[in-house]
């Protein structure tokens, strides 16, 4: 049974305000809302159709029909379970290696798959503008299918933070006009590279603290299109990164 | 002003049994629709607040208001313009060079991404098994931001086909346990690469004719991430591929 109360509240967690003030986000899924508890986030509330298949404490647990469960959910097809958890503190930063950059990415989904990309790639810290989308925003935590435990993300006035690093880092960016990825210089000690808004790119304040301006080729005999969707430019620049590593490794 | 037989027309094109028979599709946007136009799609229809930026014949050219464009528009903020393509006739095959095929792709923002992805990286032939989302779902379409017009996508029997070409191609797929894609031999002539479903990978009929067993080798400590993103995997294989043609002739 789900109270009046506890509906309200799950409903509140869509806006970013609600879930600062509640300090707690919404994740769907037994897989997901496992990788969670395993990860140590602290569980506030479950409701769902299948208890028995979570190893947590009954007065967070509650039992719930499929009716109830579709009510509570945004997804189109609810996954057997709904949790709450709470909004973990900031670990403590290690910009030794390669950090990752966000100049205001915007949409939910993109954001989700970068920041699996980055726990497939190894990058544990990642760096949010003020004005990129929220990562505990329910379309993201869904899209991060649990890769959002296990990536540091920290929401920074991002100008101020490349000016404190650019002193003992080097600071990577995409753009048309840079040095082909596949031929430029690359390391994954003390590097931070930035990717741009959906739209509009990387912003001309920001472009000021890029060192490094490198480029993915494009390939084929028209060479028309216009641009690569911001998630599967990061997925060929930290391949990159890496892959020189592993080769070097090998 | 829009009349409503062809409201009725331009909802029947959300379902693929209607732009088959019609053998029409919806593209939106200005920028979109230029693109067709300039490819050589022939137009069957215009719905715009702005016919002043369109170079098209009178007779196809029906100017609206925005409150009825955004009657005609599945978009959440409508585009402007809404037109109707004839669906093209396949042009003639040319397997000579990179091939991608996709077994069973669900998603139409992943087709959409792949298409884009295609277009980029000079990838001309695109093989769908039957069972791949329609690339003329409006969602694949306004996905490709106008690279479905510069890629040949044919849906075929995937196993057929990739069974007719097994003499003279090498057929390479994605699987975790495969040969590192950074060191495992890649060629571009005549070369086929099977992409998988978002859920259950490359199905076991079609991974029997696969010849070369790729991976996108995985970093950091945990390595818990289970799978990328299709697209995602779909940008970082292309890249690879044709980054071994550039790296040898520069």
């Amino acid at each position: 049974m789900v109270s009046k109360n506890q509906k309200k509240l799950i409903n509140s967690l869509h806006q970013k305000k609600y879930r600062k003030q509640h300090h707690l986000f919404i994740a769907e899924g037994i897989k997901v809302i496992n990788e969670f508890i395993d990860a140590g986030f602290v569980l506030h509330r479950l409701f769902t159709t299948e208890d028995h298949l979570f190893s947590v404490d009954n007065t967070q647990c509650y039992e719930v029909t499929e009716a109830e469960l579709k009510q509570l959910s945004q997804l189109k097809t609810p996954q057997k379970a709904l949790a709450l958890f709470e909004i973990p503190k900031e670990k403590d930063e290690n910009y030794n290696g390669l950090v990752l950059a966000l100049d205001d990415v915007s949409d939910p989904g993109n954001l989700g798959t970068i920041i699996r990309l980055c726990d497939w790639f190894g990058v544990t810290e990642l760096i949010c503008s003020k004005q990129t989308v929220d990562c505990y925003n329910p379309k993201v935590v869904q899209a991060t299918m649990g890769s959002l435990s296990r990536v540091n993300i920290r929401y920074l006035d991002l100008k101020q933070f490349l000016e404190e690093q650019q002193h003992s880092h080097t600071i990577y960016g995409t753009f048309m006009d840079g040095d082909p990825i596949y031929t430029a210089s690359k390391s994954c000690v003390k590097s931070i590279i930035v990717m741009g808004n959906e739209a509009n790119g990387i912003s001309p304040t920001i472009e000021q603290l890029v060192t490094h301006k490198i480029a993915i080729p494009r390939f084929g005999q028209l060479q028309l299109t216009e641009s690569l969707n911001v998630a599967t430019a990061t997925s060929i620049v930290l391949n990159e990164f890496r892959r020189a590593d592993f080769t070097t490794e090998t």
